[in-house]
């Protein structure tokens, strides 16, 4: 499990950070982010000084938080006149992440550190999380692995004329008897999803959620995923889904068919695989995402797909493919206008899809790892259509 | 469904708040925030003048967005350009949820709107939001109705020797497929839930979660809910879980037995019921939420179980109930130090609950509709025990 030497490299990195932005420190109050650092994702705060070891300041369940921590110095919350002794004067800089800290919460804290100046750390600080440890490569490496173990019982349930809802339903309870953990995090402001994506023929829609495909829903409070529409003869169900474990998430994409498929959709599915194999003999450290994004763009213009691409016609999705670990969208975006460099150890979720209105969504997923030799593949079972 | 009329008064409703604070409008960013007043729940930032009627700018999707929205004024998201020249010169206060915005959100709509001055209003948003239409009543006993129905069939799969992770499986598949949605909203800070809990006596833990009940997960990072635990004879199995319809969210739990119960446990069940009856015939309008903790705080103490009333001995949450709707913790909640005064249509999840460190834990929770007559439980199965 996650040990001391893993979070003191963590905490090393991130040092290395503050030290180059001239902060004397960062806070993390996102639960995500203290775990990231400590291994507990108990309600606390975390204090990494530039120059001094961190503090865990716990408000529940500190017997918890003392458990887990590998963090040592682990503490009740303090009040509001101890809080500001545990800061030295010399503190005047202070590392924040204005990307997911409510406004509530910075007022908070800067109420209890008068005069001290908060900095947004949230960009360079989610670069320094794109890179994964031999650690959490074991992590996704086991997510990858058991997604796939359950991927491939599909056919044992998958029937025609069921619901999404069931189809859902019924992926749903094996990914968790296989021990996913379920909540699904993201980071960005407004995202959010359930587990996964059921989406049929009839349920491929235009949706919020920023991906290639949405589903419609059960309502509109909740407008993505499985909704009632079937699973019919001679169309695709699509199933998207994550895995869970011990934090970390891998994703993936398989399309399942009753009968035959559509000689358009079945071009696209095509045109799908070789640009995931494009892309991942190029997940190299030292490619750029932007020229990343522009090659499999131009593979389904080529293809005369290019309206389909990332989307309904309209309103497509920019990318192709987004970093997983902790957060299902972590860094590298591999889309329009990044220019970031891709490094060793990242682990990337590529999805080349194409969604046909009418006739329904179709593409691939897979999770890999940037190497020297291109992406190494985690979630390795057959990228090919199951024709049930 | 959600009709132009109920837009109509919520945002009536809202304008009268922004009026009484001297605002010239709110902008409400966070989604279900948006979905409350405009029945979509698309990536958009609604602006709600005081004096005038309400826009929607959309991100994604517009198409969607334009369906759904009872909001007739629906529109792209302007560019930067574009944006301030949608807000006259005489807005100059405007509402904003400084409660769930990032800091990165404000700093955004600052720019944009130069000079103007954001003012908090989350506190008067959610309490304006605590008292329920009857369309939203609606909602919510439908949610209440299919969570019951749930709940009858738990004793055809639960077995003895389970895995709670394997009891949380099949009991979310059955939710899924009657229609639940999922996935699970909480508005405070740091609190996360995966559709709810199934906690036997060997996974009661422990939390960071703000309940009586937190099970201890699959993982540090994910440390609530199912384990791996068995379900043992002679002990309890406590089932928290939600039903999500239409966004409206009910909350219930049941405990069921292999065999038979220890005495202690037993008591502390009678006392559950015996708090839930007093509380029951307490909500009704004018009622101080506080008066109503104390009151169920002082029956356990009399009991002889004071220190293990809601939570683990040292650890407890203050609270005995919270308010539900489109997000599991809304107002009002019943709780220490809070002197509100319960509202006629409040929708109130009672939760009387003990945890008995190597027992178990043991209690019951139900939904309730304040009312002139006392509480209408609308999560109407018994609250019996179910012994196997």
């Amino acid at each position: 499990m996650f040990s001391l030497d893993e979070a003191k490299r963590r905490i090393g990195c991130v040092k290395v950070l503050l030290e180059e932005k001239g902060l004397d420190g960062a806070l993390f109050i996102f639960p995500i982010d203290v775990f990231y650092f400590t291994g507990t994702r108990q309600n606390s705060t975390l204090w990494i000084p530039t120059n001094d070891d961190p503090m865990l300041l716990v408000r529940k369940s500190l017997s918890r938080a003392k458990e887990e921590s590998a963090v040592t110095d682990v503490r009740p919350f303090p009040s509001s006149k101890d809080f500001p002794e545990l800061f030295g004067d010399q503190v005047r800089k202070i590392g924040f992440t204005f990307d997911v800290a409510p406004v509530q919460q910075l007022n908070f804290y800067n109420k209890l550190l008068v005069d001290r100046e908060f900095i947004d750390i949230s960009g360079p600080y989610r670069e320094l999380r794109s890179v994964k440890s031999t650690f959490e490569l074991e992590q996704l490496r086991s997510a990858g692995s058991a997604c796939c173990d359950v991927f491939a019982t599909i056919p044992e349930f998958l029937k025609r004329g069921m619901r999404e809802i069931d189809v859902a339903a019924e992926l749903e309870c094996r990914l968790r008897k296989a021990g996913s953990e379920g909540y699904l995090r993201m980071r960005a402001f407004n995202q959010e999803l359930f587990m996964g994506l059921a989406v049929s023929a009839g349920g491929a829609s235009y949706g919020f959620f920023d991906g290639a495909v949405t589903g419609r829903g059960l309502s509109n409070a909740t407008p993505y995923g499985a909704s009632l529409e079937l699973v019919r003869e001679n169309e695709p169900i699509l199933l998207d889904y994550s895995f869970v474990k011990n934090g970390y998430i891998t994703d993936m994409t398989r399309v399942f068919v009753f009968g035959s498929l559509d000689s358009e959709l079945q071009r696209a599915y095509e045109v799908s695989l070789e640009i995931q194999e494009a892309l991942q003999q190029a997940l190299k450290p030292g490619a750029i995402s932007e020229e990343l994004y522009i090659m499999a763009a131009t593979m389904a213009e080529q293809s005369g797909l290019g309206k389909n691409f990332m989307g309904m016609p309209g309103e497509q999705a920019k990318f192709v493919g987004h970093g997983v670990g902790l957060e299902l969208d972590e860094l590298p975006i591999i889309a329009k206008g990044v220019k970031a460099t891709l490094k060793e150890g990242q682990t990337i979720a590529i999805e080349p899809k194409f969604v046909i209105p009418g006739k329904g969504a179709i593409g691939i997923e897979n999770t890999y790892v940037v190497t020297a030799g291109g992406g190494d593949k985690i979630t390795s079972i057959s990228d090919e259509i199951m024709f049930l």
